[in-house]
């Protein structure tokens, strides 16, 4: 397991690399500039590491699948990028957002060029499936623009079902996961089934990782965290908690929780008061429940790859993200 | 001569029933509508019409050159929405931009959708080269960007050299013609001086252009031009004819234009003033004679062609463009 922690380290810093090198010019420096601050931001680069293993798990190199793990998350810096500009976030890993930093226009422009240069790079990838590589990259770009419009059509919504928003984080959150193990298994050449099964594996980790995201604005430790906690509540967000809350409560907890849905949002001292009915109504229980199911089922799914080193490292990983308190 | 109208017009409507019929989705219906509005908006198509005539000029033909035509239409319809958003306009092709019709949001959210429906557009061309042209494609998209950075940093300079303007022209507007022939050519399986000179035909139709727009906007027709004349002046846009008048004018006339560079405009009524010392300068002449001599050479790279009827067309087009008084 220490091996792994070391491996993941390794990779991560190789992808770091990559990613600071990756543009090579200056000018216009007004473009130029913040796409380096953003690719220079750092980041847990989960998706990068996934399309690794994923392509070593069915017996191709980190070589191989370098460009592609580049590409996604370039990919996935973009969508911050221009999802910080609607949701109005100042602050993003510790640092201005570019629409704070810079302006408006500027992170439009910079999120636009994000998406040249991912594409740029994934078409480095030698890979006699490059066709294959570019429409699930290109299909993970469709359904990230659809989650984000779903999400933002959420807001304004007096209620949204389970299902409703298990589409929604399936979409926004993790399509780009699958996408990444799923390319990862194409490039390394796998079969039909270990391909089925990684993107499988990537989907589910992909939607545990949602909703421990939706968990740990409630039960993080705030120093570990980074932020402070509750700000979901406060935001009047949608989440896995309050939905499953939400369907749960009765009485007065019920028309508590009803009047953040329909107010968007509440005051921060109304924080402890939601945690309590939260953990009263069994939706705290109920989303450590599903984050754990979501991880089984990712390791289920890596039993139809044949047994190597790669494939317990993603089985390490899975769990490594269970437990995290980040 | 009337054969290639009726051929533009038969191609067009092809390109436009493809436009239409491209998106499959309903849902989410804030992002699909407003897509499905900007894809049937009009437009001349001038960059599909190239992708096919170029790929009939060197041997293929219009059902190979289809999906990429399509692509470099979507594509140049995500530069539009977003542009929209940067430049504050309210109306296109006579009807209300996204940014106005529905919101900020949706409008960076459908940009990003085009993108991604022109990736999936393109890559359902059948070619053996199918990397060389995703990597034309893609290169556009990077030089697009950074020709629309330019042009947003320009607004604020005081004063931009005639030098920077076409570097700023040639990426925000020439790249994506050139982009469009340079595909058509490598689709249709052209030699490598086929190729050349037929990215260069672009390159100077794409410059001509421009100059014409720069120029319709000070002596066009308002009727047929579809929008009132004088529209940079009041803004302030540092034009080919603003550049060229300043570098020429002298004494009242110099300082005339300076004001505008600075206070970046002036009022509607100094228009008929602006245009008298934009003949007077010389610059008008100018920027016919640029127009006119881009479009010479763009005739010139065709003689590097193979005698066709889509080189004639191509012959024809650029001529076109040059008479066109919309």
């Amino acid at each position: 397991m220490k091996s792994f922690v070391k491996k993941y380290q390794q990779y991560k810093k190789k992808v770091d690399r990559e990613l600071r090198t990756c543009i090579h010019k200056n000018e216009p420096r007004t473009l130029y500039e913040p796409a380096q601050y953003v690719l220079s931001g750092g980041g847990k680069r989960i998706r990068p590491l996934l399309v690794i293993l994923s392509c070593e798990a069915v017996g191709g190199n980190v070589a191989q699948a370098m460009n592609a793990a580049v590409a996604i998350e370039i990919l996935h810096n973009f969508t911050l990028v221009h999802d910080d500009i609607m949701d109005n976030a100042s602050s993003r890993r510790g640092r201005a957002t570019v629409h704070k930093r810079w302006d408006n226009n500027i992170a439009i422009l910079v999120g636009d060029e994000l998406v040249a240069l991912a594409y740029r790079e994934l078409f480095k990838t030698r890979s006699p499936f490059i066709r294959r590589v570019a429409d699930i990259f290109t299909e993970g770009v469709v359904e990230v623009c659809e989650g984000q419009t779903f999400d933002k059509e959420f807001e304004s919504r007096r209620n949204v079902s389970l299902a409703e928003y298990l589409l929604m984080i399936g979409k926004k959150t993790g399509k780009m996961v699958s996408v990444a193990s799923e390319m990862g298994a194409v490039i390394g050449g796998g079969s039909e089934k270990e391909i089925r099964a990684l993107t499988s594996y990537g989907a589910s980790i992909g939607r545990a990782f949602q909703i421990q995201d939706d968990l740990l604005d409630i039960i993080a430790d705030e120093k570990e965290f980074g932020k402070a906690i509750g700000g979901d509540i406060v935001e009047g967000k949608k989440t896995y908690l309050l939905i499953q809350a939400y369907a749960r409560a009765r009485g007065a907890d019920k028309k508590m929780l009803r009047s953040i849905m329909t107010n968007g949002g509440t005051s921060r001292r109304n924080i402890p008061v939601i945690r309590d009915i939260y953990e009263r109504s069994g939706a705290i229980d109920i989303a450590k429940k599903a984050v754990a199911l979501n991880i089984t089922r990712a390791s289920l799914q890596l039993a139809h790859l044949k047994r190597s080193n790669a494939r317990d490292m993603l089985a390490w990983f899975s769990e490594m993200l269970l437990n995290r308190h980040f």
